[in-house]
């Protein structure tokens, strides 16, 4: 059994999830910013907002504190309370796992990491549950402040009953992790896509805050994209969306896991990196951080590697800005610890294939450290909160 | 001056937009199943649908229509009256403009067409304003209930203010075509990009109605798309959005105008499509129908010219489906009049690049009569109605 979730009877009205969200998104904002951007009255605001307040998840700030230019009588602006409650987010990859606690805005607290002993499910539930103990009840004692725990996971996940429908670095299929993880930990446990996960991080705490529309690309072992359109994020009618990785961008390039040719992925993906490293360099041995070493010393051959990537990358990011012209495109990942080999080819790539207006889209290149995408399932267990 | 908009008081109510969108779209529905999906009462239903019935833009139907399987005591379902009310569409293009009346439902009455003497805005107001002198005061008298017209061009518009900003075909810049044919018809005048139009009526009155998404693909001298995602059309937040025909999808392929290399429109627009023809046969005066002849008598190698266009176009379709995730895509054009020669590259080309269940996605393909582009601009008229 899931324990309780959700704010509970506070947020049950949709006002009070409408001025929850907003405050924690986008706050401090006053009532009548509140009332405006929302279409409610201030009466409605006020009403939504009390319990909130209450039971102590939103405060008022100090009436001196102007919202803005060309505000009128001092405002009090309506602010979360980060501290109010806690929650663990654990990205799980094939061989680690990463933890973090977050605070109520999704700033990282304490983080852990731990080697998984294998790869199968009872041995990652063992080391997962033993990784939570230690950030809950180590320094900073969040346990008592914490019900709510996130994880991000590659592969086919789905969020609403938590289940992993396949996972392929894991090998896994048809996992019910969340209910497991809940049982394990007495958490709430929700499961997102890692990928989606790191959007959800961006479009409610990071450079997706108010943008109707934008994208998150990551590079790394794949290659992957959220996207948020219309406000929300996108999920695929037939549960396929962001496949960045398997778009075709050379007709006489490489085969793909996939089956297709000349995807982003096989050209760009870090497997694909270390082939061409090999077959260009004759060093079958070569792994990816001694072809970057390599590329980094000016090594042509392998540079010339890393070029390609990253025109095909830019390639793939500019067929996102053409068809559905976000506000902003960040592009992260673990393959961006290369970043000074790909930022500029990226770039190339980009604005060579963005048609006309569309290369105003602003890029945001950024390498990500691993704890990211833990904070990530964080943020996605915060939305449970707010959105159950 | 426009002429008065909307549906005037009668749908003011959100209510009363409401329920008239969904009976327009998908009607008959009784008003049990209209509360149901709109999560409305049903006396919010009746009282929303009253004055549209008391003007004639609703009735009902007799009582013994069932609505469906499983319904219980005979219900009367509301329907459009669709001769309540003409609409003009006309498709401008560069050479010709072609007209139709359609009625409420979009169902074209009449046809015109007329050739442009020039394609300077003063020519081609007096000749619109004769094509639609002869739609309306034709056989079936048109005249007396037709209020609006919607106009489609190819280029970048701005359908609230009625602005051609640019359109290359014309060369046309900074055009008020909403104000000026509104002047000269005493209709009131919507504009909208010729591609985007198309998707209106698909997404109001064919193949999209009722998705959440859906993507229509055009192939012809431009390959372009409209992407309806989260119910609502993508319009992207540089302007820029659907652009299908600059996704490069050939590394070393031809340059493009967009100053692009191996985009699908430099591979299997029209004109790309009769250089390549030319080139292969050595034929410097080969047309388009000509090659379409030579590839239908079997030459191979203006056959191998179309199965390189239809791949490109398939690697394109998958993209929109890998990153976004359409329930359905219908490709069309007047480009599919070779549909024969097209079809089956379309479809390899897709579903080589199709990520996993994305290759689900239904692909309707089929030839697209000019007519239907007047008609699309007849759908945005419809629409303006309806959502002014």
């Amino acid at each position: 059994m899931f324990p309780e979730t959700g704010l509970g009877s506070l947020a049950v009205a949709p006002a009070a999830t409408a001025v929850f969200t907003a405050v924690l998104t986008e706050g401090p904002l006053s009532r009548v910013s509140l009332a405006r951007r929302l279409g409610l009255s201030s009466a409605a605001v006020t009403k939504a907002a009390r319990p909130l307040i209450d039971t102590g998840y939103l405060h008022e700030l100090a009436a001196t504190e102007r919202t803005g230019p060309g505000a009128g009588r001092p405002a009090s602006p309506l602010a979360v309370r980060a501290d109010r409650e806690f929650f663990v987010g654990v990205k799980i990859t094939a061989d680690e796992l990463i933890g973090v606690v977050c605070d109520l805005r999704a700033a990282v607290r304490a983080t852990a990491r731990r080697p998984l002993a294998a790869p199968d499910v009872e041995a990652v539930l063992t080391d997962l549950g033993q990784l939570v103990d230690g950030l809950l009840d180590g320094p900073g004692d969040y346990r008592v402040r914490t019900r709510r725990l996130g994880l991000a996971i590659s592969g086919d996940v789905d969020r609403t009953t938590g289940l992993v429908r396949y996972s392929p670095f894991l090998q896994w299929r048809n996992v019910p992790l969340g209910q497991r993880v809940a049982r394990i930990t007495g958490l709430a446990a929700t499961v997102e896509n890692d990928v989606k996960a790191l959007t959800a991080a961006e479009h409610w705490f990071g450079e997706g805050v108010g943008a109707e529309s934008f994208a998150l690309v990551t590079v790394g072992t794949g290659i992957g994209c959220g996207l948020v359109v219309h406000g929300r994020l996108v999920s695929g009618s037939h549960g396929v969306a962001g496949e960045i990785g398997h778009l075709a961008v050379d007709a006489n390039g490489p085969s793909c896991h996939c089956g297709g040719r000349g995807c982003v992925e096989a050209i760009a993906g870090t497997q694909a990196i270390v082939r061409q490293a090999r077959e260009r360099t004759g060093r079958p041995e070569l792994t990816i951080d001694a072809a970057v070493a390599l590329a980094r010393a000016g090594d042509e051959q392998v540079g010339a590697v890393f070029a390609r990537a990253g025109n095909a990358i830019g390639s793939g990011i500019a067929a996102v800005a053409n068809l559905v012209g976000p506000a902003r495109i960040v592009v992260s990942g673990e393959g961006l610890a290369a970043y000074d080999l790909f930022e500029a080819h990226i770039r190339t790539g980009f604005e060579r294939q963005a048609f006309g207006a569309a290369a105003q889209c602003p890029l945001s290149i950024r390498p990500l450290p691993f704890e990211e995408w833990a904070r990530g399932a964080a943020a996605v267990s915060i939305q449970s909160l707010v959105v159950p």
